[in-house]
């Protein structure tokens, strides 16, 4: 089945993403594989996650757009474990469609997000898919030794915390899909960018992974619902939450549309793509963790403290 | 575009894994991200392949050497990089064909090959496919400190060295796609099992990578067949190298099948599929390789050790 691939043409892929792969241990993707140096004392991390044409990403998404999802959601499970980025693997399905231009556009997505979050390529693989494209990252991180913050952990009584508003993705894909419904929604074209832009690239909570590491019990990105997810963590912890509706924090987009139209708020909790930080910790951590993410440059007002896991 | 799926779906088939993901760093499956902890002194090597149904396997292979190959591609990468194994991530995007007894397979066949080499499941993700059936794996072993073997190293005046014999994949795969060739070949019915198995089921060399280490000035795996990734190697290495095809080691089916048709040896040397070790050392370090590899079980009469970079 596997045909020799033009040496030209798949040089001129890889050529695409050498320009990425500045990090010594990548040697300039000309090796088999990519060497890491752990620093001493550290445990790596490690996560991978892929997303495929037509079921995480629209086939005519701009490729800059996948890139970053692609990465961003590997990126979201880092942050939410307290690690520091260290690197990631990509291996791209390239459908007969994604030709020069589009790999072009996918190398440079990559290459932004990998400077932004400092997150080097280190390798990966390129081949041709006779169905859609698929991108598989694995991503790596390093922690203090034992530190990766678990899903397990979480003790009665703790808060419930989430580190920007929920929901906001889910509505975006549902203008995505049909931008009609933003008619009954009333909102305005700012509001509709800003819901759409929550699904098409996720915000990853990197700056605060220290903060997560030094405050939470347990944690997990959002990236099923809150719903979900919270249960998830709650099974892991083998505790039970409670979350009052009126504290899941909204953005004034989300809001607008939910007032018009309440089974929306379902949509908001069950949907996912959310890509914020959940977790857990005790009471008394909630303001020291509000100001360690303020200072960081993270999202933090909108932290919903009402709800306590018993 | 993206479809809650049906919670119980999805636990089934990390159900199917889960029994495989026993390194405590795996954390059950639990989690979002695996955990390792490095020993002191040594650099992970980090590698990541991807294999699709229609272009590196048949859509009917078995499940199980589905999974074999997925994960052997990637174990021939740490062996030529003279690593240990420490454990993979699996992304595996699922066609709409490949139901609960395909999972399965693929989980038994992944399974055995985890144990046989060491190298635990770390984690990973499963998703839909709307295409054919892709699985990508990232691997990391370990090397002590600044002693990967590179591609670049190769010096002039080093011989070149293969683990085991050339060309019989790319024979097994002519022979996969059409049976009746094997006529003119004149093979009987154990030579042509011989070299379909050769391409169905890679043998990485792991057994024969702290040999590899030991000698080699430079190595890589035989992926892309022998004549293009020796190209590779001395390219990195800045130096050409000569190759004797007599020296070249046949198994007997593919001598016998070249006997029959001389242009065979091109497919042979083209063809690709080998995942034998490639590398180059000094010539005085050859007898100690061939008794390094010896003790170790790997296959090394078969070495060629005629040829010379220059």
């Amino acid at each position: 089945v596997k045909q020799a691939e033009p040496q030209s043409g798949e040089d001129r892929i890889i050529a695409q993403f050498r320009a990425l792969a500045r990090h010594p241990g990548a040697f300039g993707l000309n090796d088999d594989a990519a060497a890491l140096h752990p620093p001493a004392g550290c445990d790596l991390v490690l996560t991978a996650d892929a997303v495929v044409a037509g079921v995480h990403f629209f086939a005519d998404d701009p490729p800059e757009a996948v890139a970053r999802k692609a990465l961003r959601v590997n990126l979201s499970d880092l942050a939410a474990k307290g690690a520091d980025p260290a690197g990631f693997l990509v291996s791209l399905a390239l459908a007969a469609s994604a030709g020069e231009p589009w790999v072009a556009g996918f190398a440079r997505g990559l290459a932004e997000d990998a400077e932004r979050y400092a997150c080097p390529l280190l390798g990966g693989d390129t081949v041709k898919s006779p169905g859609p494209t698929m991108v598989s990252i694995a991503a790596f991180g390093f922690v203090p030794n034992d530190k990766m913050v678990r899903r397990a952990g979480a003790r009665v009584g703790d808060a419930v915390v989430v580190t920007g508003t929920i929901g906001d993705a889910a509505l975006g894909l549902r203008l995505r899909r049909d931008a009609k419904v933003a008619g009954p929604w009333m909102l305005d074209a700012a509001a509709r960018e800003f819901l759409i832009g929550r699904y098409l690239v996720p915000q990853p909570r990197n700056a605060v992974a220290v903060a997560v590491r030094r405050h939470a019990s347990a944690a997990m990105d959002v990236s099923d619902g809150l719903a979900g997810d919270l249960e998830k963590l709650c099974r892991a912890s083998g505790i039970a939450a409670e979350i009052r509706l009126a504290d899941v924090p909204l953005s004034d987009a989300a809001r607008s549309a939910i007032v018009q139209d309440a089974d929306l708020m379902e949509a908001a909790l069950t949907g996912g793509d959310d890509y914020e930080i959940l977790c857990t910790m005790a009471p008394g951590q909630v303001t020291s963790f509000r100001s360690a993410t303020a200072a960081a440059g993270g999202p933090s007002r909108n932290s919903s403290t009402g709800s306590r896991s018993s």
